[in-house]
């Protein structure tokens, strides 16, 4: 009963009765909020893809980022809380080139994608790197290392997963049965990149231009699409 | 319903179930308050213009600053609480010069506005230079560096876009509408002047005077109108 | 509706959802209990001028201070919480000797002013300087530097104008309109102190006297006068 | 009306909505609940008397302390939470001891109040030396020091008064109006003695005798009278 | 009204509209519950005896501790909560050890008493040696030195008296009556036993033996009663 | 009766009027909303087996660790909030490590729970390393030291108990109950296996294939089965 | 009445208008949930003995520890949150220690007792070492020293007393009885152990074997039974 509810859901970091943490659930929701990004894995690399929602036309496309680099090997799309997907992906930077740095390779992805996920976990716990309340954002962090590519999806719960396909935001529930159907393993990047954005032209309300989705790759290197790059995808719809 | 709502606004920093923090709405309804701001990016440069609301005409109207700059390269004008606004210009004034004196040269317009998100975001984290609410100030910066002028707008959530032009503040709605059907990539500068106070001039209730106007630009360098500028624009009307 | 307004109003820094901070408005109230205090700004200097309410005949007039020496060339005038007021001008004393001493010349009335006001708006963020709640005081802040006399205001929220004329204080609504109809910016000195004890005079109850009004002028060094010089300016009246 | 005020009044430092600030005001209370304190400045030195309540016979008058020497040249009488006044009293000790070590001369009285309103102000601010709650005492504070005999008289709100005389405690009211009936800036010491008991005898309810009553002088120096001289002061009158 | 009062009472150091201090009302709540302990101060030393309530006829009751030494000079009698005392008795011993070691002679009984008396007043304040909640004991502190014998009794509200005889704990009321009228300046110490352990006797429900008191004297040393020292005084009853 | 209930149940580390700790109630429900693991102990070596919810066919299963190595003589299964788990194990893990540097010899299973359950105890006390809730997560910690193979199980109130066979999570009631009937002391671990899956099967709703069930044995060192082998015991069903 | 009293019961450290402090009572309840331990003081030395609740038949009986050695003169036995009571001990072992390496010597019983009840007493405090609640466990502490063997009994309040015997957990009123009417200064161990089993088998409501009792003695070290020897006892019943 929502009455009841609500006696439990306001303490940052409270069990209820169920055992439920409802901040962590209510930050789940924030992103149900966000806009529509889709990730693919395939033999050659990883497909990142998004949709920008572009309030004005006074905005400049190109500043509503969406998906950003971590470190050359590593990118990220994003659903939910912008401003709080930035402290993720500025620390998650920190991590790689102190790694870097400190023992002269690159950090491996599931280690980058650990190492955002403690920063998510710890908050409320007042110290100086964590948040007062959960970080209300998810992620897809697209990545390539020794062990070839990999995509792994983040939650505010601080848990992570990896992938073959995923999408998150609003349209995240249409698009994950998409990629279930058209999803497999071997498919080739191209193949994924046409997958991601025809999936993603579904969910979105508006017709597809390069002002308003954003494409990047990792394969093995992060690349963001020119909007010529994007202009060729959609055509290939 | 509003009842229910109120349970979950208090918390400075905690979700409501629908994913939402209130706190920050509710910072950002304290901007709808404020005078209004408008800014213009054109290739020359970028144009700010502000209402000045002179309660008394006892008050000097130079002390009433509501355009403020950064930096040589770099301006900005605010709406909502101005004792906030002061707090992170001077912040972006410290991060600006330790730029340039660490590393030689301006720091970027994109990385200033970053900084002062940043600080932003950390609302009721309890360290020494965050707030213990949100800052209730929107601010337009209007900047210029290697990229050209560029002109970003900033919200009590800490998240940022680049613009091309956008209004901020209590008659925002109207002037927006008002941009978007004037502005176009090829104005001049003096065009931007123009356009910028006669749409000001719409959403003010008095007559327009260099006493309650204030007027900058950042082409290449930030300066800040005297009356004998402004009046020469307002003339043009 | 003053029942949905309790529910935002003792957060000592939290936004109510009209995006307006109410600690710091309650504040603002804690002024119009106190009494009345008047400044004019004319080319020769400026006018501080106070009413003392001496609650008893037997306190000592010259204990009931309200105006107050910050710099040999910054003077103030206060309306509120008179400790409070203490601990805010004995913050700006160290200032502005920590400004003599560190670049050999006095600190210009503007930065005083911001100085103050930085710790004013601190509040609620438990470090060492400053106060658990808003300072519940405003001042009038008059001083000579180089760019000649200047009259600041500054109130609980931590923002300041610089001003010609202002009344702070219970009587300060008939104070100001009466100052905007008598003040001219070619007073001199002498009718600037007339105009403000003869505004003081309508809005005290009791019969004006050396002993329950205070007179100061910064022009261009800080003088508090005796009560002859008080009874000389009565005596113009 | 009283509910409305309970919303506001258990914050230990925050404003009410007429901009009052409630946990002072009751403290304040606390001192109308203690017992009635006097004191007399004359051009010889000032005279402080009190009243002490013997709950009991078994009591030992002598260690009902309500007047107390800080330094050689200052003393002060006291009403309220008296384990409060032990702790502000402890404080100006030692301020005045390290002023006469760093300086090599007595702290002037009005220096040694400001000390005391300064640790009354703090209160709620955590810190080391501060208390979770205003002090729930008022003193009156006589000294002598190159200026001539003063006396003071603090609230917990950490303001303080010059006075010629004053009364504080549960019969303050009927004190302060025989106070300023029989006070004349002429009265010698002996007079004042005579004065503050008799005023101290009205509002008693028992026969005052050397056992319920203590005064002080300061003139030039502190100085507790003994029972005799106590018992020679009553019967003057 | 009862239902008022709740609003206030729970503060842990909060004043109420009336001025009161109601955690350490109820604290001193707490005391009534306790064992009866008596003093009486004898020109001759200090006797102090207390009712040990053994609920259990397999308690040891040599281990019920209501009388300790604090000092060779120095000994206490509690009523309320014993950890409690124990806390403060262990404080003062470190207090009265280090007097010795440093200044070469034992530390007064005022002194103690007030070292005693400042811990107590600190309570809410989080640092390291005060409790969260005011201690829920009274002290009857026996003492001989310089001065000769005293006696000081000591409430949870931090405040400490000088007593000729005084009674604490659930019996105090009828006990103080009782010594009230038999006590007199000229008490043998054996007189004083003999008092102690009679009125004791009355408030107390069971038969009064060896192992249900505990009788302890300071004349000029601590001495804690043997058994058959407590059953000579009891036969002569 | 529930709504009484709701008084005590939300203060983090608060009892009730019952002595209970609802948080950490709430915590060990959070479990039972888990998946189930199974562990089993036998004279070769212990068992673990866990189900693994693979909730879109998108997700890697081998990314879904529910069995994780803490040396290499321990391993952990877990059931509840799996970022919680992965805390916990990296806090085993650098104990451990910390172990073998110190003192040259692997830290013993039951020193490795204890350091596990300490942490776990510590929740709600604002240090570094704890918790601001108790940890929603049970554990199964195999292992082998000098006293042999041994099996522990850990819950959310920082308890720990030796077992010869367990099981935690949503199918843990009936789990149990198989376990009961089918252990016996001399069960070879090729047996254990086979029970441990069968067991599995039965509470697990779908097919059982090596995507979603893990096994790994501490015999005497951990060993994740790769899919073959997990694949080799289905077949033995 | 109940519903007034739930106004008081949450704050951790807080006094209720009777005097009483809840948290620590309702900590006292947790007690009598937990299972009984027995405790006889004899002239050759104390015997515990525990009831073991073993839920399971797959729990290791042996794991269930609810008596455990401090030092080679001290152990104890408990009853309450097990979790809680490991702190306690873990404490009181290293102050043990300390006591040994620091003076060469036995730390005594009573010194140790008081050790664990500081720790008990300081919690809330928000330091190090004390927790965020009342201990929820209450101790029967055996020891031998240079005064012979004895008896502790602990509460979560921080109390303690010595005992000739004690029965602590859920069937403590019964046993305290049986205690009283059995107990006489004269036992042998031997006669002692038998007691203690007899009284812990009316209380359980199983059947009484070596694996859901414990037994030890400290005569004058501690010696925790081996099930052979907890049989012998049994079969003397």
């Amino acid at each position: 009963m929502f009455l009841t509810r609500t006696e439990y859901d306001r303490g940052v970091n409270t069990f209820s009765p169920e055992g439920r943490l409802f901040q962590v659930e209510y930050a789940i929701e924030a992103i149900k909020l966000g806009s529509t990004a889709i990730g693919l894995k395939t033999k050659e690399g990883v497909v990142l893809a998004v949709e920008k929602r572009i309030t004005s036309p006074l905005l400049e496309p190109s500043s509503v980022e969406k998906i950003m680099e971590i470190d050359d090997h590593i990118g990220c799309a994003m659903s939910g809380l912008i401003a709080d997907a930035r402290t993720l992906v500025e620390h998650a930077r920190v991590e790689t080139q102190n790694h870097r740095f400190s023992y002269g390779e690159p950090m491996t992805v599931e280690s980058t994608t650990q190492a955002l996920c403690d920063l998510a976990l710890r908050f409320g716990e007042g110290d100086e790197e964590s948040m007062s309340r959960p970080f209300g954002v998810s992620l897809l962090i697209a990545g390539h290392d020794e062990n070839g590519p990999s995509l792994y999806y983040t939650d505010p719960s601080g848990t992570f997963w990896q992938c073959n396909a995923k999408a998150i935001g609003s349209g995240s529930e249409g698009a994950d049965s998409s990629l279930q159907e058209q999803y497999n393993k071997d498919l080739t990047l191209k193949e994924a990149e046409t997958i991601a954005l025809s999936i993603l032209k579904q969910v979105m309300e508006e017709k597809v231009t390069p002002n308003n989705v954003d494409i990047a790759r990792v394969a093995p290197t992060y690349h963001l699409y020119t909007p010529d790059e994007v202009e060729a995808v959609i055509s290939r719809l």
